[in-house]
């Protein structure tokens, strides 16, 4: 009661002055003061272990020293920082490192787009350039995707209770079940019968939009396999393939791109969360250049040119430079995979299941409240964890890839803490 | 021929790694390095007096000393960079200055929304929560509007070229003409017969939504006497009033909204650009209480908690705690407008009209390509200055507020340079 | 009391089986079971003159003597009723004697198009051949259009009431202003710069719509002059005139086409209603042959081949071998002309005025209500009228085309009789 | 090659005055002239079995004596041919055999809407009711459906040349597989997890469509269980399960309703075709009391009160009144069923299956253009028989219910010569 009372006290100002719709500051309700790598603190003073990283955003933990004191030092010296798509040296550099230590490794040729800040503006922006190319206005996406808020992005997005916040009802997107949506039956097949078949109701699309592994939508990790059919498919019909990877991608599964292991090469791929490095908004779209024909200025917007953000990306950047960034990632999401497997075989009463890959992994339980109370429960022993999926079935890990072994451990046990003490109130 | 080489040289990077859908750094054909209050300085030393402010977002001018220091300070403390909708300091602070700078004294009554940090997303966000609370589809937007690129928002953009680019038609908008679109006609009157006819196939809308001042479309002011009377068409059939106030707001034309002088009281404001105080991302929703009526989370968005532009803009608000600032605006402005009236006058050839308000102000050009020339002949004499207009026929002055009169007398000469340079060349 | 207890006795199969869809049986509560010319008596023997003519689809009158025959004949000698689009003996008849005695004289070159037998089948057709020619999805309509009720007609038609019917947005069309729909404004000049504006927000349309007399809307009759510059502006931005004639053609107005005094060419024009002759389901779009690239079977319907109908609309075509038919229209327009002049003159308390040309006339009466008490009041003396209007203000006058002036004339005496008692119960 | 001339000649109307949209003048390329019961007869005295009945429209045959008397009778005593839905006694009649006849000996309770003559109207006014009885927007339908070609009905047809017929992208429908449309799938459990996911892009809609035998979709016959599952889905989920008993109605399956034999009790039936006995355009749509929430005239159309067709459909119900016709076409399939099962067997060249039910049957043959093929050599021979399906695939059995076994063997065997002539030239 204590507690409640000084929350409505540190609360007020939120609850007060802010519109209904804000979200994260009801299940953790405090205000946070600073951060550090895998930590967080609050104005009293209390520790949190982060297992959320701003929604898949802080990879590279919070307030990484080098990319502060790159930011300060530009500050200092007056350097641009609100450029729209100027020539200015941050955003030099960032195209010219992401060329090198990205692109040209991975043989991969893309033209970079900056669509503004944010993960929708990349969404959007994908999707006007395959219709614009293919001249068609279909495009296909998967039950659970999550690709935005804005009406464009927002039409290929699952959540009902997102899709009615429009309003309106939205159009030309089609549905078809995600690897695994439906039980025993296969969703490749049932795909692909839709596009052959003259009498579908489903016209050729533009483009197939996909997250290799959903986060918002349940951390629901596609099989490689799956993928790669997936972009055959999209061959086969000169479909576009659009990988959208803002949550999925930069490194948040052990690779910079998310698909990599499925050894697929996109005709469009989506980054934003992540790529800003440190946190500042960034979002950048990927274009193979023969579908790069936009007319100057015919897709803009007032921020696409962030600087401090391009700063913090370009010196994210060089953790890609050799492979030690990925092994550590993976040596670590196997420790949180055999985590998350004994769970689920150690307390039955949560009638749980593993999910998802790399640093990108959940558990999704099967009783009604089960995930979220347990999200409470851990929040109030200091571990910031949050769950998703429709139901908000899943409590989702999505450390810091910076995470150290201790931090891991030590959020992990604060987790399997609140599983007995939300099993034990039952 | 030898600045077309170096140029070559400068502009590769963006020449060969960025789409083609870059357009700034075409005008602009140079890589910019350093920039404080109304000038910059690109790689080559060179010196720019800026009449563009960033498309409206530096309204402040580059680099704020302030407002520098406390994102240094910030940095420096480890202060949360990236909070989604968490509980910060700098969240708590900008929205209680906010409440007690701007929205009391004007007796004005918000929620206030942060629905990711750019326009679109403020845009978006209005017009789904007007359709929400009013249960219709359709909005009524203004001929020449610009309201953003993603698909809400770009249904209700009147230009062409780029609502094309959406490759899909856009729907549930319906374009009326913005005051003084149409010569001799009465487009109050036009729009009252559409509400009023059971038969006019124009359904009764969710909201309109309007720019005081078009920016994108040409710098068209409205009077003020057209805009009271839009609030009254809205209240009388009760239409949600939405102000885009995203390039007029923030002080742009004297007053901190634009519509203050017209005494109107709109159901939802949308601020972006220059809220954010120093040109870091940022856009706030405002929102009547009695609207308010998300669910939470209904929208969201990655970059809803910038916390950097929220110090920056919480400093920008102390420009408003007296009139001095609005005064010193205003006097600018009768400048500007001097000046733009002496060009019209003096210089015949370019069949030129005075348009805007504030600081808000343009010279439309009757005459096909030539505000575009006048802007380049402006650049290779260090005044950075756009156009805008459906043809771009407007050259448009937005220099940043705190510009002072040596600088606007410095930038306004050169201009005039560029106009006698340009129309000596025919 | 006892006509509504027989009413109720009359009427009850309707009203217990039928859908509270029904209409015109609630304001004309009888039985209807002899026709000929312009009278139609009930089951009670009562005798009614016809001003209504079926919504304009007996423009040759009830059950004329050799239609009639015709009929009989093909019946008993088993000619081919139903026949989708087969050639048979009718359906060749009607095609050439359409092309000898309508199209030739008239230097008009069309291919016919059978698209189903109603309105609104040739009025989605030709939506759709417009859009599929030109590659543009946009139509242009007007205030108080109306065009039909399934969901392509229906979103170029202006009700408000019967768009909500469709329980969805309807989308890709844009309502321009009607002749003389805004007082003391210019629709032409107004449609004009929506077209020019490149920020306008209205796309180039695929085709432009229109009745030159609207008669659901409420008799409006656009001039020729109008009528003229509608296509000069068609021709110029290549946009296809679609002239709907459904109600308008076929002699309503005094010519066979309804745009003939305007001397201009459409692109495509929808006919039904009195095309059938005897009031059988029948309709046809005529499109250029330029713009006659549909694929075999692309639109289709089952009642595309209704022969009977075929037989009368061929018989119906012989009235137009000369000029007798439509002078003889004339002259009945005159009186009807001098009629309504002399109602709204006589009776100021109607405050009314004049609308319509040919015999396609009404008196606009701008007192809520009073244009359907005096369409009850008539129907009580034996005459069938209904009104028109968004707000069913017009008292719509749609005679056959073949009434005597005696029957006319005794119509408008009931009609005068109405008006007075009407008034005399106020 | 003189044939050919001949045609020429004999086509030369439809062929150069026709536009060429015409389809079935192509195949069968003849003028017909006369028929009866089961026989057509074409201007060169040529006799051809019908196995195609007006593509379902002509379930009692042609020129039924009875209903040949009674239209002359009508017509000779001056009936009201035309009626809008003015009460006549033709409509009356209908109301109340339909009533007693058909609905009440079924237990069925429906108010009779009659939306306009056609398919379509009918299809059209029950998504409208749908739509607007529920708030809801998404109708779902199914894979090869076929429900019309004005817009909103073909939003719910799957045939892709139609779609792209209407020249804009199609909205508010969502196509599910159709019972066996995906092998060794679960199109039920399929359809279920769409509607059970929070997540899966699908919204709650306002109906479910569905043909019970897909004609035109490839004479696909949904189970009974299928059927009965889509019952409960629509119970379980409030949604209203339409029928559309266009073709497969009026007894084609050897119940007057298809869905008899599944025992289910659908909110909506659309019924067209055969329903006006002897081929004119006539249609309505059955509307359980509870949803008939139409306001008067809401949906409307000219051709709604077609007489001579209510004349016909009152007589061709007396066909229902024992089980004389039920029991007489359940023998007729049976025949034809075993006369399809043994081309399948007999000739493997046609890599068929048999397909359908009732009268209603089809031979799908797995060779590119081998259907149309026999289609064309069977006019040769004097079969009017033709294709359907995506691929037009399958050669369509539909015999005018009235047929007798003579005419059924006749028919057949001049469809075994038509493959035994096509694989011998191959």
């Amino acid at each position: 009661m204590t507690t409640a009372v000084l929350n409505d006290t540190k609360m007020k100002t939120f609850e007060e002055l802010e519109s209904v719709v804000r979200s994260y500051s009801r299940g953790w309700p405090t205000v946070f003061e600073k951060s550090k790598g895998y930590k967080l603190w609050d104005i009293d003073g209390k520790e949190y272990i982060d297992f959320f990283a701003g929604a898949g955003t802080l990879n590279y933990g919070h307030n990484d020293e080098k990319m502060q004191q790159k930011l300060i030092d530009y500050i200092k010296q007056d350097g641009i920082i609100h450029s729209l798509d100027m020539g200015t040296i941050p955003r030099k550099n960032f195209l010219e490192s992401f060329q090198d230590i990205i692109l040209k490794p991975r043989n991969l040729d893309y033209k970079v787009m900056f669509p503004g800040p944010t993960g929708t503006n990349a969404v959007e922006s994908a999707l006007k350039i395959a219709r614009k190319v293919t001249g068609r206005d279909t495009v296909i996406s998967f039950t659970n995707a999550f690709h935005g808020m804005t009406v464009g992005s927002l039409s290929v997005t699952g959540n009902s209770m997102k899709r009615e916040g429009a309003g309106i009802p939205l159009h030309n997107s089609v549905f078809m079940p995600f690897d695994d949506f439906t039980e025993d039956q296969n969703s490749i097949a049932y795909l692909e019968s839709f596009l052959e078949g003259q009498g579908s109701g489903v016209a050729l699309p533009a483009a197939i939009i996909l997250e290799t592994v959903q986060g918002e939508g349940g951390i629901n990790a596609a099989s490689m396999e799956w993928i790669k059919k997936i972009e055959a498919i999209c061959k086969r019909w000169e479909i576009l393939l659009i990988i959208d990877d803002i949550q999925a991608g930069s490194g948040r599964t052990g690779t910079f791109f998310s698909f990599e292991p499925a050894d697929i090469d996109p005709d469009i791929v989506c980054l934003s969360k992540s790529i800003g490095g440190i946190g500042l908004p960034m979002a950048i779209t990927l274009i193979k250049p023969a579908y790069d024909k936009w007319t100057p200025g015919e897709h803009n917007g007032t921020f696409r040119g962030n600087n401090l953000a391009f700063i913090a990306a370009e010196e994210a950047l060089s953790n890609w430079k050799n492979d030690d960034f990925s092994k550590a990632i993976n040596k670590k999401a196997t420790i949180l995979k055999e985590f998350i497997q004994a769970m689920v075989k150690n307390y039955p009463e949560l009638k749980a299941e593993a999910r998802g890959r790399g640093l990108m992994q959940g558990i999704a339980m099967h009783v009604d409240g089960l995930a979220n109370e347990i999200c409470s429960a851990a929040f109030e022993r200091g571990l910031i964890v949050e769950t998703s999926g429709p139901n908000d079935e899943v409590v989702k890990f999505l450390p810091p890839l910076i995470i150290d072994e201790e931090g891991l451990e030590k959020g992990m046990k604060m987790l399997e803490e609140s599983i007995q003490h939300v099993l034990a109130s039952k």
